[in-house]
């Protein structure tokens, strides 16, 4: 029997956007050390992820060296009609971090 | 014994950069096609990584439906004093797609 309750991965995700860099890394490293987060999933969309990669890296290679490592990474997209009435697809992507 | 000779997983891939969308496009459906390629892998560096995941994404959806799956993907990052003596990281991205 375990004393702490059994969290759903998906509870521990993070929407890479326009924020400041930095916001979303203090947010990533947060989950891990304050929540005692197994995984985050880092996930962004269309231009963002390049972002998510290196908030990823920073997080898995700076912020937490040695305790943190990359997990499966997928990626999909999403085709729908735009306001303009034309197919725009946008790509995705979620990488998932584990603590080691 | 087979006919033609057996090509590593290296000599079919694709640097992403600045060009125009299509020409990564072309270029990847080309190696399947035309080169008979099992395997291209799409890789890029920096703000390039959304474009790859773009053309790895219309490549598999659209261009080669159906006959093109994604492999594995791999990010990772390099840290690198840049012309002003800063110590820079760039990430990277490497997205396989195979011949189903």
């Amino acid at each position: 029997m375990t004393e702490r309750t059994e969290r759903k991965d998906d509870d521990h995700s993070i929407f890479v956007g326009g924020k400041p860099f930095m916001n979303y890394v203090t947010g990533v490293v947060m989950q891990f050390t304050t929540q005692n987060a197994k995984e985050v999933i880092v996930k962004a969309r269309g231009k963002f992820i390049s972002r998510a990669v290196d908030i990823a890296e920073v997080v898995r290679k700076r912020f937490l060296e040695n305790q943190v490592e990359l997990g499966n990474i997928k990626i999909d997209s999403e085709e729908f009609e735009n306001k303009e009435g034309r197919q725009v697809r946008v790509s995705t992507i979620e990488i998932s971090l584990m603590r080691k």
